[in-house]
């Protein structure tokens, strides 16, 4: 489904990163780092919980819309029963939506934020996501204590949290259109190759998108997927450009690989993951690009793997799902 | 957050019922029911995977709306992960939202639905609910099978799924007003009485809701409350009658009391609870209810507890929250 917006603006954004992260060629662009991983907390979850709190007081002294005057507030992270959002907002904006999307709550919240200003439900919305890596780790692998060896498949989950404010009062730049998408089951079932799982999710959504809207990869300046990591990547370029004729050409890139320095930092392996990867590339450097104009429309893709650990143990395929939001320079 | 309707109805409902449930008064409004918790599956998750796919068979052929007709399929459940959701509705509608809200995620679906479909962004939504007392059990709890006792305070988690689909084309009972909740803190920290926990953010809505449309308890002819069991409910009424001078009366009652006959059911306790309880509640007999039109004016609070096991290790408190949706025959 494509909505299209003549009133949704991105107020402001705020970018909290860990150390990875930090290392990685974006850090200019990231409002604050951190050094290590527990952030002065005493476990990976309140570490966690720690971000999504920085992540929100930095918009609100960015936008300067404090914590009263929030109407919505939109969370999502990877956390069991999404508590690095819930903890994390509590006490912030009047109103609170949990979503879970995995590495797509990005810009499902995004989608959810635009549709509801769009239709005079609310005038502003604080979009909001995160991931720890050790947190993730725990939950959906192995006790990081036995450092088990992976393959070059892999991603590796991105440590920070980041928001986006949206508002209805206009600014340098808008949102304009989003394609909201459905549940792939591609039959893949390797949660060490979620670059595989995702890539048709991301082929669905975009092919949705330019159809929807009678566009094609031309009319961005920039496409960029979530976390396919350098191998989904080149599954999309290839099969998009093999079975639809659709050349993404050098337009499209993915901020699982952006993120970081995969020649340098060999522990990322194929690229970056989790909900804030992509949100913590978009909300910065490309923000920053188009508020330099020097990208003037931009395509945003978000994927997730949409499984748990138990029915990959019950030997269930991993579904994906991928949304896209469309930002130009006002 | 209050948000008004014109143009929000609903099409049509499917209830799947448990064992349990199908013991309770409400037997005869359910649209089937099953006597083992396996359903023919091999795990719990598979079972309540099993019953998503059965509310979302039955809506499409109650509704008439076929799978690839429908617009939008918002999913919520305890599983972690929303695993019941998003492989129940795989396939299914052409765009997923996943939401997680506890036991609140049934009216926050609602919510959703509804701002979309008022916004034109969607002409129909199918919101979706699960629930498993042996999955949420295995996850949140003990394993069922040490038999640990539980304090009379303690909910039992609901078996079933339910489904209800919004509309933009007239029927006979429409979607009036919403109010979208807050996360409330209010320093709780007993898993094992949730209603407790939970009754402070159904003051709050319930609060809000008044100031915020003008109106008084009498406006509606009934006003349900999600999951807070007896004694929750209590505290609800006391309080609002204590701190606001606002009497519920005796248009009040809770969807974990109705949902079975407590003085003979004696395991379920203080009441059901998970998302389904209220799903099953409203969209059977309180929707029949407004079909016959013995109630033409229902206000319907869902409550969700949003914590997760090992954040209440880690001795955080259990926040809560609680969405309310207001529904009118037309």
């Amino acid at each position: 489904m494509t909505f299209k917006y003549k009133n949704v603006y991105i107020n402001e954004t705020a970018t909290i990163s860990g150390p990875y992260e930090k290392e990685g060629p974006l850090r200019r662009y990231f409002d604050k780092t951190y050094d290590d991983l527990y952030f002065g907390e005493k476990s990976w979850e309140k570490a966690e919980i720690k971000l999504v709190k920085d992540a929100l007081v930095m918009i609100m002294k960015k936008s300067g819309i404090n914590k009263s005057n929030i109407d919505l507030v939109i969370g999502g992270d990877l956390l069991n029963q999404i508590t690095a959002s819930t903890y994390g907002a509590s006490g912030v904006g009047n109103s609170f939506i949990g979503v879970y999307g995995a590495c797509s709550s990005s810009v499902l919240g995004l989608i959810i934020g635009a549709n509801f200003i769009e239709g005079n439900f609310v005038s502003n919305c604080a979009c909001l996501v995160s991931s720890h890596n050790m947190s993730s780790e725990k939950q959906f692998r192995y006790p990081t204590e036995y450092g088990a060896p992976k393959p070059s498949s892999a991603t590796f989950t991105s440590t920070g949290a980041a928001c986006c404010m949206l508002t209805n009062e206009k600014s340098e730049v808008r949102v304009e259109s989003a394609t909201l998408g459905r549940i792939i089951d591609y039959e893949q079932n390797d949660p060490n190759d979620m670059g595989r799982v995702m890539a048709p999710s991301a082929i669905d959504t975009l092919v949705k998108h330019f159809e929807e809207t009678g566009r094609n990869p031309k009319y961005y300046d920039l496409i960029v997927t979530g976390d396919l990591g350098k191998y989904g990547k080149e599954i999309v370029k290839d099969y998009l450009l093999n079975t639809y004729e659709i050349d993404l050409g050098d337009n499209y890139n993915d901020c699982g690989v952006m993120l970081y320095d995969l020649e340098k930092q060999k522990e990322i392996k194929a690229g970056g993951s989790g909900p804030v990867c992509s949100a913590l590339v978009v909300y910065s450097y490309i923000y920053h690009l188009m508020k330099e104009k020097k990208a003037k429309k931009v395509l945003f893709l978000a994927t997730g793997a949409l499984f748990s650990p138990i029915l990959v143990y019950q030997k269930e395929n991993i579904n994906s799902i991928c949304h896209a939001i469309s930002l130009e320079v006002v």
